[in-house]
């Protein structure tokens, strides 16, 4: 009994001790990264100097020597460029006008959606039904279709909590309004914005298209738009002219940039997020944020001298955005190489205040990690749960069977300007990003200790 | 042994029962206000149309008529005004002057501080001083710092997560700088504003001076003009030229603005924020936010045709900023009628994403709030814990020992604009605004069920 006694006391002591150790590690991270951290000036680099940089656009090219010096720079033992092949989408010059009955065209404030086919520079016009939602279209016949303009009224729910949740909920629009007006007929689909904002800031974003069903444009307006026409189509008909030029080229060449720490052995770790971004504003939440905060824990762990256990990758990957092709061919090429994979951890949700992570793993990893809240409370990082890792690093889940994490931001804001002209410099919070990649350093920490 | 099971079995059942009625009651008041809600709107009007208001300016009297009138179209019962003296500081024209050894005098961006006098419309000249600490403040002598001006050159604290912390760490700079300087016959005092901010945003807020020692200036730069006059006292000497009217004037009535609901019971429950602010910006984070918080939760109980167990006051308070003559003079009054407070909840941190709420009131209450967390975690709100309520209700727990708490929304943000010119109403997320309100409302609804 005495042994047992004893042994159980020499237990708890080691036990926290180690608390005590990691809890210190990680108010280092947290002091390098808050005191010192150059995370927001990167972000300002990549957002004002550089721009928006849609794949295949110029600015992913210089986006892509700008992740390499920094990389370099922020102290990486080796970082190389992996090509994909990527879909080249381009918008060109596009118009919206509206008319109502007996009114004069004036133009709209709207963006085609992503990989949306344009008119080819002609004037398509018609008169425009609106529905509120996808049952109310499904009762319209393809006769009251046909020729149309469907205007899809439906609102971002507003009572979700999550604005995950509503932007699940409302994507749908987006994603399928071309194919099924092009089903029944109509000239081009137009949506209200998977939006939360209560401006006028239309919001893009990609739509799909049935191979077998023809490509009809799609495009979006933003709320104050959308409020108006409602009002309008109540009181009687209303025309619109859309002309626009967008559409799809040939594929070419993109790099995702990765940059790496060898660690005592060769199984790897991961941290990633996607320097590509849409065609507007500056891609700063979405999702430059992410990456400057990938090259920050970098930068921290180089200047700490943490020596990894593990080596770790720090990847900015290509084509999120349009398809998703960066974050395939990086899992593709592990595979391939028979890499063993521990663990890959993406920040895509924006620059904002840390909550927690969501963790698609097994449920004892996720209990593993989930034990280790009480050292990322002080953080403000309690959420820890069962969840969606991200886009890029979802292929090594499927393919390599990696446990993978997401950071979850504060997310009441992210929809206001999620892939819009919006999405600049200046609406990302310096001691928020720098919070977010505290608690990403603070993860990998522990992942790489204990894994 | 069968009796007693029974009885666990059916204490359980009800205990599951009343969660779910209480999860179901916290998603009908979530709906609401996150879909309904006219906190927003009635902040566009409080920051737009009126503007800051310091106590004893006309923007203080718009804002008590403005109050009124929204707490009555919010569905009070009654509504009613209680009046209060309160100091009134002038600012006046101010202005302050640079000058290196061979240069010329070209104007700086600064503000006085609150309740500071000024130099009586004169220029005030000289060297200036600038040390990094109090510390090293203190090992100057009388001779050193006679007819100087002192810079105060003290950075807000970085580190700390909750940026409250920082603030509480660096603010006695704001308060004793002038006292400090004056004893050693220094002309006036200038501080590092307390700020986050990577801008140049001077921050005001009250000093203090001891009544028997000279009433010197004392001013607040902002963060680059810091760090500019910083690396130019290194290079040689410096020379600052402050003119300046603000001061006090005679003290004049102001009012708290109270709203109330009736409950079944004459005990009482108060929501309550500030309804002044400082003289710059629109006060719309401090406090206009909890303001229309307060006044959001009394109109979705109206609307939502819940009749509370106790009666519901819900106030604007006069004079937080520069002498919190309304919480004072609330609680007294309070005190006089014998009146039995139950609760009081505050909202005075910013309209941001909430995360908790910090208890003032003895443990075993502390536990029982702990006991809901739940039912508020779905809501983002997880950190509950024992801390302070807030200025305007802190005489309640003192003079009637009434339980306090304080909605702690997330911090990282408020000091970049707190007490500053930036403190308007762009600022402010229309959801991040609503979800405070909605788990100040989720509380209200607890503490009035079940104490």
């Amino acid at each position: 009994m005495k042994k047992i006694l004893l042994l159980l006391l020499l237990t708890s002591q080691i036990a926290w001790t180690q608390s005590k150790q990691d809890s210190v590690q990680f108010r280092e991270l947290a002091n390098e990264i808050m005191v010192n951290g150059e995370a927001y000036e990167n972000l300002r680099e990549l957002t004002q100097s550089i721009g928006n940089r849609i794949s295949g656009s110029v600015g992913y090219d210089k986006a892509t020597v700008w992740a390499e010096k920094k990389l370099k720079e922020a102290g990486a033992d080796k970082v190389w460029l992996q090509e994909t092949f990527v879909p080249v989408w381009v918008r060109g010059k596009e118009t919206l006008k509206l008319k109502t009955q007996n009114g004069k065209w004036e133009d709209l404030n709207f963006l085609s959606l992503g990989n949306s086919e344009g008119t080819n520079g002609k004037d398509v016009e018609g008169e425009v039904i609106m529905v509120n939602t996808l049952g109310e279209f499904d009762k319209l016949s393809e006769k009251e279709v046909k020729d149309k303009i469907v205007f899809f009224n439906y609102r971002f729910r507003q009572d979700f909590i999550t604005t995950f949740d509503g932007y699940s909920d409302a994507v749908l629009y987006r994603s399928v309004a071309a194919v099924k007006v092009a089903e029944k007929g109509g000239k081009f689909a137009m949506i209200r914005s998977v939006s939360t904002g209560v401006d006028d800031v239309p919001h893009t974003g990609t739509m799909r298209y049935n191979e077998q069903i023809q490509k009809i444009p799609a495009i979006a307006i933003g709320n104050q738009t959308a409020d108006r026409l409602e009002h309008l189509t109540k009181s009687g008909k209303i025309y619109l002219k859309l002309n626009s030029n967008c559409g799809m080229k040939e594929e070419i060449i993109n790099y995702n940039v990765i940059g790496e720490i060898k660690g005592k052995d060769d199984k790897i770790i991961v941290a990633g997020a996607h320097l590509d971004s849409w065609d507007v504003g500056e891609g700063a939440h979405d999702d430059g944020a992410g990456v400057v905060q990938v090259i920050e824990i970098l930068r921290t762990f180089k200047k700490l001298g943490i020596q990894p256990n593990h080596t770790l990758r720090f990847i900015c990957y290509a084509n999120e955005e349009n398809g998703a092709r960066g974050g395939e061919k990086y899992a593709e090429e592990a595979k391939r190489k028979n890499e063993n994979h521990l663990f890959a951890l993406e920040s895509d949700a924006g620059g904002f205040s840390p909550r927690g992570f969501s963790l698609d793993m097994p449920l004892n990893k996720i209990k593993e990690i989930q034990a280790w809240k009480p050292l990322f409370l002080p953080y403000g990082t309690y959420d820890i749960n069962k969840g969606y890792g991200g886009v890029d690093i979802h292929p090594l889940g499927r393919l390599l069977q990696t446990p993978l994490a997401g950071l979850i931001p504060d997310s009441q804001r992210y929809f206001d300007i999620h892939h819009t002209a919006a999405d600049t410099f200046d609406k990302v919070n310096k001691r928020e990003l720098q919070l977010g990649a505290t608690v990403m350093a603070q993860l990998i920490y522990m992942i790489d200790k204990n894994w």
